[in-house]
């Protein structure tokens, strides 16, 4: 089948060989994937990651024991847990110490024409979302996992700091829940983008401190000394970014000015899908580009290039 | 009058000015102070502090305007703040931008004849607790702090890094509130000592991960990194040691890792006055050594050894 695979540079491959699926999984024929910052960051040596990335997609059930799926579009939870550690019994099987990550870790992902996922990992798409907003379904489950972990209050001062596809999906997500957040970037095309969008902007360079929350979406390993000057003290940090380089960082502001800083990653997709089916949340405006597969290398560039914010494959 | 003077190297002078109160201060005439971890890293550079340090005491109130105090055995707040900012009118007047600090930022500390604080930050001592137990309200208050920030389940796996006197009292104070953490350090005799007052112990390089909670009393920039391998997912990381030097850290295991980091630092003294009256909480055997202030400096090199808990300078 047709891949891009990681080595770690990208490469185009025309016979990769097609995934089987193992008991309990199923297979699936991809339909349509999004390119995400943390595919970026594995071709800088992120995770060590050697194989097929993408884990935002929208697939066909065509193969799996009893599956009730079979031909029906879905969309699939990204991590599979071993099922019998501590973790998983407890429902946090995104934290298995044992278990693959689609495109991310140990399992190929949906730059391709096939994958295989467990079929406890799928979600059914009902028909009034199409492909072009499915593919947003895991990155908008990775914002709404912020109102799992924290309480936002109605009052506070929310910053988001980054400009990006992740900072555009979760000011798009705060902002459909009642929130109004600001985002913070370097780049005025894309804030006018999102003014557009009814969302508060404002430079970088002007942002002042004193805000209750920061939600670090720069993806880069000096977003947290950047939001360490803009959260106010007792305030809290929202980790969002993964970076695959090291920043020297001195922590005691951390600790002088009682922050706290929560790391947070994927989520449960129900609130995207719901938020997605019920139309408050439309994040197409933020789609720069679609290529077909085999374009996969030049999707990649594009999606590199900052002024880009979501970048989508088309598998065919 | 006599006080140990850091330049930012510790000097004793014999012929150091006597503070005057201003408006709503008193003099205040020093009884006991104990050398802190801060203390040792402020003649290192942290905030590069020059003047008196010294932050944790007993005293007695000898002059203020209209003060109820006057003859009264008293412990001090450290934080003044300017008390007309939002943060002040909060009651967050310890995290004022524009606060002193006792000892450690624009206020002369602790390790002298006399210093000064603004009335409002004086709590008067109960006879039934004598000095050498009173100079333990600030660091304890520090520990008792923990509880103002984060709810700690009773079935949690508490780990405390760092064996030193930090980590023993916050160690003590969560033994006395019916926890049960592990102390975790480098130091053979110090553990033993900290066993025999019932709490569990491990040597540092035998722990093991899976802490529901850990919290860092390290004192080091690398304890962040050591609390990130030893915290399960979903965990938190209580920051309660400010260091002087940055660390080069990769915090990708935060965000993916999903744990939070609580930056901790001073608290309220009335939990650890009340701790302290009704016995509770006991952290004599923590004292190694006491000097007259005259010996300050020697008294400081007894604080930098690793195998010493808690250095007291009593001062007539």
């Amino acid at each position: 089948m047709r891949a891009l695979v990681l080595d770690p540079n990208p490469v185009l491959r025309e016979d990769y060989p097609e995934p089987f699926p193992s008991a309990g999984e199923s297979l699936i024929r991809v339909r349509m994937a999004g390119i995400c910052g943390t595919d970026l960051e594995l071709t800088r040596g992120y995770m060590t990651y050697r194989g097929i990335p993408g884990h935002e997609f929208v697939g066909e059930v065509v193969e799996g024991t009893g599956s009730s799926l079979i031909g029906k579009r879905i969309v699939g939870e990204i991590n599979s847990g071993c099922g019998h550690c501590n973790l998983c019994q407890a429902d946090f099987g995104r934290h298995c110490p044992n278990r693959t990550v689609l495109g991310i870790l140990g399992r190929n992902g949906a730059f391709a024409e096939y994958l295989t996922l467990p079929e406890s990992n799928l979600v059914e798409l009902p028909d009034s979302i199409p492909d072009e907003l499915g593919v947003f379904v895991e990155p908008m489950a990775a914002a709404y996992e912020i109102f799992e972990q924290v309480h936002l209050g109605r009052n506070e001062k929310i910053l988001i700091l980054g400009d990006g596809r992740l900072g555009a999906l979760v000011g798009l997500v705060l902002w459909a829940e009642a929130y109004d957040p600001v985002i913070g970037g370097h780049h005025a095309e894309k804030l006018d983008l999102l003014a557009a969008l009814s969302l508060k902007t404002e430079l970088e360079q002007h942002l002042k401190p004193g805000f209750h929350t920061v939600v670090d979406c720069t993806g880069h390993s000096n977003g947290l000394r950047r939001a360490m000057e803009l959260v106010r003290p007792r305030g809290r940090i929202i980790l969002k970014s993964t970076a695959a380089v090291s920043a020297d960082l001195n922590l005691a502001p951390i600790v002088i000015n009682e922050v706290s800083v929560i790391g947070s990653r994927c989520g449960r997709f129900a609130p995207a899908v719901e938020a997605l089916a019920s139309g408050k949340v439309d994040p197409r405006p933020l789609i720069s580009a679609m290529y077909p597969l085999a374009d996969a290398l030049t999707a990649f560039k594009a999606a590199s290039d900052p002024q880009n914010l979501k970048v989508l494959l088309k598998m065919d």
